[in-house]
């Protein structure tokens, strides 16, 4: 009868279990990541066990030495894994048996396997966000080295991508070394969270609370978010009609056949994983959206995430440093895309410093481009007579305000654009990867 | 000087190429999916070459043999791969070079890197979306000879989880079915799409245009919420408070020490990967966002979405029809699951059949079971006596009421739960099957 | 005693029913918008009513007029809400009670609030869509008509943002002229679905599945996608560097002081937008995940999403064709930004005429745009002696290569960018705008 | 001529600015949440511009009170917008020079509309924030209430919604509680954010970086996501076939019909929600990615979101209290949820005391259940000798098992269901408001 075989109607299959459900069913192909952390955790709970008399020490001791031959096999890649082999867990447990015998299922007393899977990532995590977190302040650390010593090359601060002011090129560095910072702020967050002697409050909670997992990928998305705007600026910069950078051969896809046109495939392939990072953030959040409390395997999704983000972070951060440290600017471009028209500003703040209230000095200064458009001049070239049918406030002085380097003195408030206020930032930069170091 | 070595400021790596750029930039580790199409592609445009007279018929028919023996080599996993294979493309060409020497030159006259990529991914998907409908409707299939043989069994039908009305069992299954369904649209969408008899309109917009990805993503992610709704349903029915369904020991994990604890990790794998493939969809979709038109190295982010949205499908397929094909129902306890006041809505329709309008109706059945509930008895349990305290148009016939059986049959509009009617959809969703596979 | 206030523990709330609860149940604020197709819903379903002899003749008459009231009050404004109607259909039933009294009462007889909410739900999508749809087919008008007057102008194609060959101004507006096409296919898709002589299979599936909220949701973000596309190429050709295009001041934030200055704030709102759209689509589904079966009152989230990204379409799609039909070009720049390098490719397709295979014709191209660099002259100024260095396949005619115009002829297969094929593809675009009207 | 009229085709719209775009652009209508805190700014520039000695101490004055009355004018209502107010900030500032004349044009000496749209919104969130946390430490107080005066109700503990082993009803609710922990976190972080002590460390960064949006909105999606979880729990838990709780009406939508189908409405919006929080913050993230760098208009999309989500967080947060306050709970159905078979583990724990590894322990405890099973008697129903045959360990004390009370007893360890524990856990929840509040 149907129902004897367990199974009533159509389907592929026949037998006791479904290979495609235990292949679904599975975690061991990407679950290797955690062999270290696997032994590493369970060597400290078999203490935990001889000191609460579960184990005497003895028995502890015998478990100490298997884990240390299992961990050995997995770093010389002798390890063998099973076709039941589950998870790592139960392929650690399955070897350490066949190593020492019985006492080795001892070691699983008042533990489960949701508290393994848990304490596992925690660890590998806390390690990995440690690399991360040693490979983005090499990335600051480089962008801060060049913010220092092209702090004398000016460019055109962009907003709506329109040519608003002249800048420093370092002040532009230094806008993304600072993006950079928010990982400070969140390695300390997880760096609590991951600190084994703050308690979990709760049980029920412990194995079902993914918060861990959720901001570490938020934090990445994040991150990329401002490595994608950067990337944006570079692409920008490098185009052609801009030919303020040059991406070095390293990290661009030339073309033998059209040596003017190097792909900045480098930069644009960091652009993109900003999509793929926030993906993975978004599937996990809504597989936990109302989710029961306490374990239920749809929680096994956390760490295929965790491990692919935190590659793609890896192999970004190393990319963008590279990049970084290799590019070329060019100078005389950069200055060439300075013009009068981006000195309005200054020429009203002039006005300002004679006494004239800023809206009138604003409507002023608009004056004076319409007339140098009007008669096809650069602003600079307008004559004092004609800046004074303006305002009887402009003087001989007014010619100071057309030196772009004089210009960008004038923002010397902090992080200002100011030779001094470029400086300060370098210096807040540096003290801050200091103390991260630390 | 700095600038000769082409890298000015720190960095970890010296040399012309950052190897982890190479690695970063290079699609090889998961373009082998493609060698299959690629090989076919580059057959078809030979073809295309020699009609334009831009092969001679001997040129061509070296190609032709060539890249069968390339695809021998791949189907026999012979296929080496060199370093320095960048790509599937590449790799296939410098293979055919080897092979037939330097008429393999002359495959790629006219056309681009980016033509022979989005080419070969639209071929993949055809093939591959073939093969996802075929699973599908099995596992519709499965869901509509289960509904067929099962239409006798009535059981609660819920809404905000709260038991409503009694519904045949058949009458669920079959609004999983359907709700299967929209891939049917969705199909015919990408069929067309992939029908290269159609031509893309634009040079510039087929290399960068990418919906066919988006819109296979989105089907993906609209299908599994539908499945993670199912999942859901059937997780519900099997807990112990339900206990409507029992999951097969092929697609649970059992647990030695706790009999009773059948864990439906199928299901909830089922429910979670919703989040993980639309993850995919909403990485790509973001990905897209703000791309400059025409090629950029972004849009590699597509295939390995493709991939792995494909896989998860693929096994997510076949363990739901498994699931679906062996579940045990638990005929008592869904019987033993209705109650009389499930029917205070019939009692309504009885008085409005009688000419009473229906808001009357309905506060008339509402009095009749508070009545009910005052005394402390069931529904059906008011005396005629009873009813006519609060309409005079309740008589003898009422008694009809209290048959769940009369009840469902009452549902006899198209797509209600009345025997009819489910048959009616058995034969829609048949009909449906045979117009797909057709 | 506690538990009789209903309330055990703190709260700051005293009585029946938290007054935040009814604001964060109701649903009114929003429902407005569908007082339209309740209306018209009602009077179908009072009609319906009358066939089933559950309504007399004269009982329908009186609702119809009843309802004719309604609406005529929403039209005019005097419609005077109740604290107590929840939503719109509360709203519109009791009104008519007041007005016609107790045979209002027959009206629901036999159906749902549920019912009532997912049909007005989709009779104002098939209101809204088509308004839609009008709007995109005004954009993709006004892009064609744009395309076909200015087909002679010429200037690069890009990909990676690097100038690759000349292309048609045409075939760029055209590349996003058909991008916008998707919507053809949704329509037609929606409209199906929509089209209500066909018969929703299943009642429970009737009320519970949102597939058609979810695709028009998705159709918007993936159309936001490429607009938010098109505004990236326009904003960046409307940079000072690039100054192929300049926005009219009807769609762009002048400055009074910078009068060069011009914020693209139209082409930023667009491009901003894609997020917007998708994210509602994102959080729809997320709340679809996992819902158990049938009717849940998360279902209610559907109606914002819809309402406010129908709206956002609205005017995105209105001011991008403002955008298009004002946008002034500038031929000369775009013919400036042209250049011989960008002609190397068909030095090696001119080889390739006269039998070498591509390959090496690209080779040989690449050494002649070396040669040129070296010499420090543009490709086109290299002898025909330098050039016979390289290939002597080289002869006079190679002259004939350093025309743009010529070039672009060339690319005369289907969809490519010469004179007859983007005459095509205006043919193409225009059948198809014919094709939906109708 | 057509470029005279500055529209060259097509095009619904003749004039200067296209009406719609306008609306598009201006952002008044949602602003308006900003005029207590853009009135707050510009106090707090005017005292600075006087520092500077950019205002004279009179002028200062007049400003100062010329804002109070424009602050008077909003708090009053009377404040009248103008069509042409495209934001509150230059209504405000039109508003102060009709009121005290062209000093009011000094206000703005120096600052950016920019600056002062970043610097309003963070006021905003600042204010905000602190009210949401108020109401939230609110419903973590009001759990931690009930959860101590209802620490001796026992019930089932589930893993993948399946039940394991007897837990005391406090624990479940301390684990909702905990899990509302995170924002403890993240305010600590948003005030440093918003601490304006801290100086933002680079001008450009300044006004484009909207990680303090972002995070806001992340936060709000991970409590949402704890919340819809919460939320369900306790709709399962409210299901007929659990019947643990029982929502107050207050709560819940009743049916005059149905009375035994009161429809948890409040939950399932609270679980509905997580998805529109989120679909914002992943319309932020969108909106981002690939953005060139400083201001683009595209960053006005951060205030609806924003805005929406604190009113969507304050009114869950507030149901969820009341929610939490008003429920019933039914102890005697939570008490025969209790079956033996949930203290099989115990049962093993008892051989473990005696000395059997855990594996074994396990397995006999295992052959127990079996045991009982074939003899169709509870678990502990089987007699010593029944078990002694399984085990020689098994004696008289094992009667003690088989009591629940014992059994979550056990878990004494922090965290876990003992009495003990629990009331540890009241207290860390407890000290953990009281330093939020400090």
């Amino acid at each position: 009868m149907a129902s004897e075989s367990g199974k009533l109607w159509g389907g592929r299959f026949v037998g006791t279990v479904d290979p495609i459900m235990e292949k679904f069913n599975s975690s061991i192909a990407y679950d290797r990541h955690l062999w270290e952390v696997d032994v590493q955790g369970s060597k400290a709970y078999s203490r935990g066990l001889e000191k609460a008399g579960l184990l005497t020490k003895a028995e502890m001791d015998q478990i100490l030495r298997g884990l240390d031959k299992v961990a050995e096999e997995w770093a010389q890649g002798t390890f063998k894994l099973n076709p039941n082999d589950e998870d790592i867990h139960t392929a650690n447990e399955r070897r350490l048996k066949e190593l020492i015998g019985e006492t080795a299922g001892k070691l699983h007393t008042g533990r489960s396997r949701n508290d393994q899977v848990v304490t596992d990532l925690r660890l590998w995590m806390r390690q990995n966000c440690s690399k991360l977190s040693a490979l983005l302040r090499e990335l600051i650390r480089t962008m801060v080295d060049r913010a220092e010593a092209e702090r004398d090359v000016l460019f055109p601060g962009y907003t709506h991508l329109q040519r608003a002011q002249p800048i420093r090129w370092s002040h532009w560095i230094l806008s993304g070394a600072i993006a950079g910072n928010p990982l400070g702020v969140d390695r300390e967050l997880l760096r609590a969270e991951l600190n084994f002697g703050a308690i979990t409050l709760n049980s029920m909670d412990a194995t079902s609370e993914r918060d861990f997992v959720a901001e570490f990928l938020f934090w990445a998305s994040l991150c990329m978010t401002h490595l994608s705007r950067m990337a944006e600026d570079l692409i920008l910069y490098g185009t052609k009609e801009f030919s303020f950078v040059q991406l070095s051969d390293a990290y661009s896809t030339g073309s033998s056949l059209m040596p003017q046109k190097k792909n900045p495939d480098s930069l644009e392939l960091i652009r993109s994983k900003a999509g793929r990072v926030f993906g993975r953030c978004a599937g996990l959040l809504m597989t936990l959206k109302g989710l029961p409390s306490t374990y239920n395997k749809d929680l096994q999704e956390d760490k295929e995430a965790v491990f692919e983000v935190s590659d793609t972070m890896s192999a970004v951060l190393q990319v963008a440093t590279g990049v970084i440290s290799t590019l070329q600017i060019h100078r005389d471009n950069m200055a060439r895309a300075l013009s009068p028209d981006m000195l309005a500003t200054d020429l009203a703040y002039y006005l300002v410093r004679k006494g004239m209230p800023f809206r009138q000095a604003h409507e002023a200064s608009g004056k004076a481009v319409f007339m140098a458009e009007t008669k096809g001049v650069a602003l600079n070239q307008l004559s004092l007579k004609d800046l004074q049918t303006i305002s009887p406030l402009f003087s001989g002085d007014v010619s100071r305000v057309w030196d772009y380097s004089h210009s960008v003195e004038q923002y010397a408030a902090l992080g200002g654009t100011a030779h001094s206020s470029v400086d300060w930032q370098i210096g807040q930069v540096r003290a801050l990867l200091r103390a991260q170091q630390a």
